[in-house]
Order: structure tokens, then sequence, then C-alpha cells
């Protein structure tokens, strides 16, 4: 899949969703389907008169686990032998600019994670590592929300999937970037304006085309799926009136707010 | 949410999908919105005649883990305060006389777990108990079916959300029966025609009105979303060729077979 450099991005207007190019404070507005057919309306609306969505709409949002090798040697984690992942409930999707809120009973620390997310262009099953990348549609930032302290509550279970999808946990956005190679690129991860994370996507034990092709053995990867490739060191608690930023290059920032109920 | 007593499907005829009652050997075709407004179009076609699609299409689909009380006292699992539970991938839906495929790449066991299944009739969140059975549109059979070996293969993270999300390990249907109170009520599974779980429904450690208030307060649950109430005694692994049926009174009887890729 070979894309023009772009910004992909889905906005709400007038009650209604459209998507376009994002080009500076303007949106080239389009129609058709993002990953097949379309072509730019000629319309053309202002950033500030729209509310954004997030860029795509993910029949599964995966979340990959203990994926960078920093993080592991830190939390004395073994290395992976295969990508270890849970998926975050659609409830959970989040826009650019949404109040991420906390969750009404739980009043325990609930953590950003800045992250890398691959959008996937094309249904793919079983597919080979160096055929990854042409069903790669771009990337997106991710901030992969957790109410960490969910999680080991039950020692039977680790509670993975309800830490991490709680309503608006799981952020992505601004935007899709077409075009671009991730593999030299870095995470920024912001809390109120204070950098916290800033870690390589090359550090990734598991890289963005390896993800593909394994976690398509399993499940049949669609258009707009989204993976989460993990995160790194530097993760923290939210405070409410926090603002959260996750900024990679050539993408652009994803900038959220958390907030009490 | 009172209902009348119907038996709910979805069907795929001449390439196009369409939803129904199912009355005997026909279909009472319908049209608009399964969960708010529809009508009976008076068109009715034969059983024989279509292809059957899992009865809705949830958002999400959620599994309990360790929910009852025989299953966890012969495990020796401790009852839990809280559901415990994981997302499916859409994915996996599979339906009714569809066939289960055995993942391509590993060859370890892979059970059946014959289930009770809640269906969501209307948007919910922090629903209270005695609310809940308001928002619960009706009830479907559940075959959860499970990459058993997968689970354990990493000592750090259980692997559930994987070994349950193959393509076609998440079987529901055939029909969403609306109109009746599941408490007294048993589930079945047969395989090969032999039956190898009977178990109570109301034996479940959190009933159904108790899961929808309690997973509602965590995500917001959506018209169509499905909650798979976890399985008790008696799962065993399927073999390429076997036919698993999970039967309940008053929904019908789920029937697949099991394949080879």
């Amino acid at each position: 899949m070979a894309h023009d450099p772009n910004l992909w991005m889905r906005f709400r207007r007038d009650g209604r969703a459209g998507f376009g190019v994002l080009e500076g404070d303007e949106v080239a507005v389009h129609d058709g389907d993002m990953f097949s057919s379309c072509r730019p309306t000629g319309e053309r609306v202002r950033v500030d008169a729209i509310e954004w969505l997030p860029p795509t709409q993910p029949s599964k949002f995966v979340c990959i686990w203990n994926n960078f090798h920093a993080a592991a040697a830190k939390q004395g984690l073994a290395i992976p032998a295969e990508p270890l992942y849970l998926i975050k409930g659609a409830n959970a999707y989040c826009a650019h600019e949404q109040p991420i809120r906390a969750p009404a009973l739980y009043d325990g620390r609930v953590v950003y994670e800045g992250e890398l997310g691959v959008v996937i262009g094309r249904r793919c099953s079983n597919v080979a590592p160096d055929e990854a990348a042409q069903h790669i549609f771009g990337y997106t930032c991710v901030n992969d929300v957790t109410a960490i302290g969910i999680v080991g509550r039950d020692t039977a279970f680790a509670q993975w999937t309800r830490a991490k999808s709680f309503d608006t946990f799981g952020v992505f956005g601004p935007t899709v970037a077409t075009g671009i190679d991730p593999s030299g690129l870095s995470v920024r991860t912001l809390l109120g304006g204070r950098e916290r994370q800033n870690f390589p996507v090359a550090d990734m034990i598991f890289s963005p085309a390896q993800l593909v092709s394994l976690i398509s053995r399993d499940m049949t990867l669609e258009p707009g799926d989204l993976i989460a490739c993990g995160t790194s060191l530097g993760v923290l608690p939210m405070k409410a009136g926090n603002v959260v930023e996750v900024s990679i290059e050539g993408i652009g920032t994803l900038r959220n707010e958390y907030r009490q109920q």
C-alpha cells in the first residue's frame, strides 16, 4: 500500500460526521471510503469550526503489553516470545481534545500510556512479515489510559481489559499519517506541559510490521483496526485538570484533559 | 423493556442481510431496527432458504470468567468479588451452522464452552441492579471457543483474549429469545451427540442482571452487545469433524461443526 504522505482525520460538523486531509489549519473534505476509494469534494473547513472525532472506527483496538526492551529491563520482565495483547472496548474510543473521564466508582491511580498506533488499511489474515507493510494504512498517536490499580485486584485473573476499557480510555489521533516510516521516530508524552516519556520506536520488541504479521495469524484484521504498540518508561498517574499530550513527529500531538466525572 | 416472547434472528439471502422472527421453519421478515422500532414486512421465508447470521452485531462481546459456583469449587478458584472479564475480537463472530475453524498455526487443544448470552437492548451506563432487566433485550446460546493451550504460554501475561479471539471462536445464536426468564433454565452442550455439559443458570455467581449492572459501571453498553455469562463443568476439547451443540430451552440449539482449516 503505497500512500502519499497525508494526515487523515475525521470530524463532526453540524451534527454530521465527515473526513478529510488536514492541511495546516484547514481540512480538505473528502467523500468515499478513506481506505479504498475517496476524493476531495473541493470543500475546505477550518479546524476551529469542527469537533475532532477518532480518526478511524476500529472493529478492534488491540493493546500490546510488554513491547519495549527498556521497559522490560526496568520492570524485570522477560522478552516475550510472541506479542501479548488484549482488546480495548469500543465504548472507550476518545478523540483529540475530548476529555478523558475518571471512572465514577474508582479512586485509584489512572495512568497515561503514550504509544504509537498502527492503522490497518486492508482486510488481512496470516500476512507474511515482508508483506505486512502493504496492509498498514498509516500511524497515529495513542494514549492507552489504564486504571492501573484494578489490574491486580483479583489474584487469579489480571483485569487488563477492564482497567483499559472505561469510557474515554481509548484515546487516539489527532490524525492517521500515511506515507511515513515510523522506525526512526520517538514517542513523547507531556503531562501538564512537562515531558515524561520520550522513547524510540526502534526499541520495540516486535516492530509494527511484525505485529501486523503475527496478530493477523490469530485474528483477521480490518481496515481502520488499530494496534497500539505498547508503551515504555515514564508512565505516571494523571490528576484532575492535567493536560496530557502524546506527540509523534510527522503525525501530530494528541491532546486531552483528564477530568473527574 | 417488556418484550413479547419472540425468537429474533438475522440471515443472509441473495447476498443481503435481513432480520426477523423465527416461527417454526419460517422467518417473518422485519424491517427497521431490531432494538427500537421495527415491523413485519409481511414477507415470510423458509429457514432452509437462508444462511444464518449471528443474531446481533455486538460492538462488544464480553466474556465472563469464573462465574459458576460448581466450576469454581472443582477448580479450587475463589469466588470473585467482581465480574472478571475480557473482550473477544469482532473477527471471531460465528453464526449457527457456520464451521468453527481450528487455528492454522496451533495444534493444541481447542475447547467448547457452552454459555448463556445476555443481549443488551438499550444503551446504558451505570445501571442500578434493579433496573438492569430493563436494558436486557433477550438471551442467546454462546459457544465461547477457546484455544486453551495458549492461555498459560507466557508466565507473566495470561493470553485469554488471544485464546478466545481466533476467527470463528465467538459463536452465538441461533436466535435471541425475548420475553423469557432464564433463571430457571439450564445450559446443555452436546459433543458428537453426547451430553457433556448440563448446568443451571441459577448456579451463577453473578446473575445476568448483576452482570449488566456491574459491567455498565465500567463500560457503556450498546444495543446488540453480548455478555457471555461464563461456563461451568464439562468443558472438553473438540476434534475435527465433531459437531457441537449448545441448547437452552426457550432459545434453541446452536449447532456448529469443528473443522481443520
